[in-house]
């Protein structure tokens, strides 16, 4: 098999004879961007070919390239076939790109009631007046303890064989680990010595582009240790439907263990951080949206992209931790969120844990925005739910200078309603680069607020300010000129970004109101808006408000949760009783497919105005935008 | 490594550098007659180096041998390491001998009710109206067809990664079998089609000698195949003592699998004749004595042999087969009985069970005579049990024409009070070889009854008759002139057999007394005696009353139970309701140490008398000798 060397790192892999480079870079580690799966549809896996024998099509993927850059190599990973040893050059920009990811957390208190537990145990030693079997001996002393009775506690055969010897080896002072597993508690593990202060568990967020992982104690339910990275299986395509694809031709194998690998990788990090073996790591809880989890667990995801989309499980799931290939303690318990549809996964499940609107009177809305969003309506006795896709505008996707919320990004930015000068904040401070999703949120609602655009979006061209002018292809807004950027040009928002942003929040907007139409609520019986997800955690309330993203309510009752998968994670590893709430949380949301709505399309449509064609269903907006209106004159 | 070839059959096998020509034997699949363990005590494993270098200890071992035996190459397998290949013959006297294996069985009515089930299932394809997962669909299908509810069934992960390529590959027409385990119910495999009348359950005595297996139908109960074959653990001992000393040696490993191979020989055979598929068996129940049952579990016996006698585990085991090695369905349940203690194992569980003595008010005892004996006294309020080693007289040894039960023995036999001509029916109605169990008790009692002992054993040499006469060391009794035998010898039985005989029954006797002293039960307390094992089945009950095997009651109480082991385990496997008892029959039996009961060994001198010192206890047989002495005169 020819083996592939990438430069500038001299990473080698070898890969088979017509494999691509993509695989050969996979096989040597390297995170390659690679948006579209590997179908030669996105472009980023540029590569130059230095030396050695390999095949690229020009004819046909020649388009992504100039004259000079194919004259010096240039291919793509993906399309390229490795027929005999060969150098390849790959530049920063066909990595994946480091990215701010949201792991703070509220905190939020739950009570303790682990799932997990330890007992030092100092057992009598058999003898003729004693001489009850090492198990029994065993179980009858985690009674005492206080433990499961003895008879309540399964013993598997892996287990018991070690018995014997740990309670010889060790003169009969041994800790024994128990776990509540379905159907009652398990002995999961007994070592020599008094090991009870090392028991930890682990809370993971597995979402498509990041995995977020807590380490906590599971003695005192304390965070000790917290990290996250990327997922590996970005480098076989960015968004979920591309990793669909992959597994299908396939590599259903390949995308599990880098699920895995990408978690092993966090949790290494978060133990060391933390100075915590992971082989005292005794539990495992995973929120991931459906196709996540279905990967991970090895089951295949095929089904859930085409009509009628099914997924194969929507149960809570659990088993060992190492049938996945993770790598903690060898018997530690895996459980997994269950979910409500292949779009509604055990993530959404986890935000509304981690909101408690499943326990409240109260009626709740809650959105997560991503690439795709998902709304839940309800209380304790009923909820709606629906997701959809908001297209990329919100995350920097089909926006000219957007972008991910990476260092540079324009997170937060306010107009100057006189001289409409900019004063913004960007990610670490850095010079501007272009503008993140709360960004645009905010720079919409100034535009608006400042009359350079109107409620469809159109920019005021009539107004003579240096800033405002014709772009190449739309009217646009300068937002930061060159000499201030990190960049070299002037950063600018022009009208179209403006139309595909709106296009975006009205997607969610009809959302929301759709299922407050199924729900018979107006928007003043919305007793909380919650907001989860990476983006709604730097979000500006009122500006989301103002453009018409969520629907208007009082601004006390909207609430953040930050990253509410991690959140709900954290609450259902430390507390037993929530976590035996989540399969009737599942159960009770009830899934809307929007699609299959037909007041959907036409509330999409009411709502791609800023806030609203119907400015009764925005009264403070209205108010506020007369105001500024009669200021600007 | 060299490599032996073993004459005459020319199987070859490798074996470590100075390995032994024992390991050599193992590794040809040779059932080698190692008595001992390979401790070179037994001198049974002989064989004859014929060419290639082997050293044999002659200084040592070389008194097994005679000067003619020792120049052909005679040597001990367990004592002669191989250095290079070598070529050795193989004598059909060191092989294991098949022996007559009790698989009759009274074919003990029960309930069915079955742990496995088999759902065919025509599912609906999913469809935007209905897209459940496919997990749930297939599971709501089994709840609508009377199975288990849809919440209750666990899902193992290697069961629902299966499912989507099931469904649809068979067109939504599956069987789904599900079992019920410790805490609930498990789907263990879909399969495509109907495939619901191939469900088979295994029910498996494992015998320290024999290993027998019963297949069942799991949809109606029926008995579709039946086999035995010697446990292969008998090459590396013939005892249960060698077996575990060879486990302490690092032989556990070896033991296991060749326990699950000697299951695994029986389940092919009895799956060839039923014509059933291996693949198709989904439950295999196992009753075992305590060492047998860890052993196949992997679990180490060691600490069973020593004070304070400790088992590791006396609860009822579960686990799937293959983890043991068993070849049945992958996801097949292992149901293993519950013990006592290190001396009553799931065997005398099982025997219980079969007994029925636990459902009962009625006082029953029940005894189990092998290698060793296990008496049970009790009903279904409470149980005492007891084990002891009764010596290897009553299975042939220590007498000198005593043998197994193998073709060419003597079982039944009667004597002429007038001639003293005896008639005997021998085991495949071949000339006789010597004498099993229950030809000895016939012997003994049909001796008493004609005066030729007396009650001490003594044979009365005064009488004048040819067949009494005195032998190179004792009195001896003739009982098949060299002519009509197959061995070319007179068949006799000494006075010091006779002693011998008398010394293992005196023991039975004495533990069935100590029970009923522990228990404040007479013997007309005794509403029924159950005799279970291979030596009970062919025993005349009056004679066994007559020596003072068992305590007198009237014959209409006595009963035999073939097999009880494996008469239990075929409960156990079609009832689940009688299952489910195993654990409280095992937690009732209260074990008494024999060794700690200073009664017990005034008893056993008591006993020591032909039926015993005190005749008051025998009223019966006290009769019948006085009869007979007046008779003789």
């Amino acid at each position: 098999m020819p083996t592939v060397t990438f430069l500038p790192s001299f990473r080698k892999a070898v890969v088979d004879r017509e494999g691509t480079l993509m695989e050969a870079a996979l096989n040597a580690g390297i995170n390659l961007n690679v948006v579209c799966g590997g179908q030669g549809k996105c472009g980023k896996c540029v590569m130059f070919v230095k030396s050695g024998v390999a095949e690229f099509d020009r004819d046909q993927f020649g388009r992504f390239f100039s004259p000079e850059e194919l004259e010096s190599g240039a291919c793509l990973a993906c399309q390229t076939r490795v027929i005999d040893d060969a150098s390849v050059f790959v530049p920063e920009s066909s990595h994946i790109q480091e990215q701010k990811i949201l792991i703070e957390t509220l905190g939020l208190e739950t009570e303790f009631h682990p799932s997990v537990w330890k007992y030092p145990l100092v057992l009598n030693p058999p003898s003729l007046d004693d001489p009850s079997p090492d198990l029994t001996r065993l179980l009858w002393g985690i009674e005492k303890k206080g433990g499961p009775r003895e008879g309540k506690i399964y013993a598997p055969l892996e287990v018991i064989r070690s018995i014997p010897r740990v309670l010889r080896d060790s003169g009969w002072k041994i800790t024994a680990t128990v776990a509540l597993v379905p159907g009652g508690y398990r002995l999961i593990d007994v070592e020599k010595g008094d090991t009870s202060s090392r028991l930890y568990g682990v809370a993971v967020d597995l979402g498509t582009t990041t995995v977020v992982v807590f380490i906590r104690s599971l003695v005192d339910g304390r965070v000790v240790g917290v990290a996250s990275n990327y997922n590996k299986q970005i480098s076989c395509g960015e968004d979920i439907l591309s990793r669909v694809n992959y597994a299908r031709k396939g590599g259903l194998a390949k995308l599990q263990s880098l699920a895995a690998e990408s978690i092993n990788t966090a949790i290494t990090r978060a133990a060391n951080q933390a100075g915590v073996d992971r082989e005292d790591i005794h539990e495992v809880v995973i929120a991931g949206n459906t196709i996540m989890t279905h990967i991970l667990m090895g089951i295949d995801p095929a089904y859930m992209i085409e009509e009628p989309y099914v997924p194969v499980v929507r149960r809570y799931l659990t088993a060992a931790a190492s049938r996945v290939g993770l790598e903690v303690k060898e018997n530690a318990g895996l459980f997994i969120f269950p979910a409500v549809s292949d779009f509604i996964g055990g993530d959404i499940v986890a935000d509304v844990l981690a909101s408690g609107m499943s326990e409240s009177s109260e009626v709740s809305l809650l959105i997560d925005i991503g690439t795709n969003f998902e709304v839940v309506l309800g209380n304790r006795d009923w909820m709606f739910s629906c997701a959809g896709a908001a297209g990329p505008a919100l995350e920097g996707g089909e926006v000219l200078f957007g972008m991910r919320a990476n260092p540079g990004a324009i997170e937060q930015i306010t107009l100057d309603l006189e001289t409409l000068t900019p004063a913004y904040r960007t990610i670490n401070h850095e010079k501007p680069r272009g503008i993140c999703g709360s960004g645009l949120i905010d720079l919409l609602a100034e535009l608006l607020r400042a009359c350079v655009i109107d409620r469809t979006g159109r920019i005021n061209t009539v107004i003579a300010h240096p800033r405002i002018r014709l772009g190449p292809h739309f009217p646009e807004f300068v937002v930061a000129w060159k000499e201030e950027t990190g960049i070299g040009k002037d950063i600018v928002i022009t009208e179209n970004d403006i139309k595909n942003l709106i296009m975006s929040k009205a997607s969610i907007l009809a959302a929301c109101i759709t299922l407050m139409n199924e729900a018979g609520i107006s928007r003043n019986g919305i007793d909380r808006i919650y907001f989860t997800g990476a983006f709604g955690n730097y979000l500006s309330k009122e500006n989301a408000i103002i453009i018409g993203l969520i629907p208007e309510v009082p601004l006390e009752r909207i609430r953040t949760i930050g990253n509410g998968a991690i959140e709900g994670a954290n609450i259902a590893l430390v507390n037993r009783k929530k976590r035996k709430q989540l399969d009737e949380i599942a159960r009770t949301m009830a899934y809307i497919e929007l699609n299959a709505t037909p007041s959907f399309m036409d509330e999409y449509t009411r709502g791609c105005f800023l806030p609203h064609t119907d400015l009764s269903l925005f009264p403070v907006v209205e108010k506020m935008l007369d105001e500024c209106r009669i200021h600007r004159g």
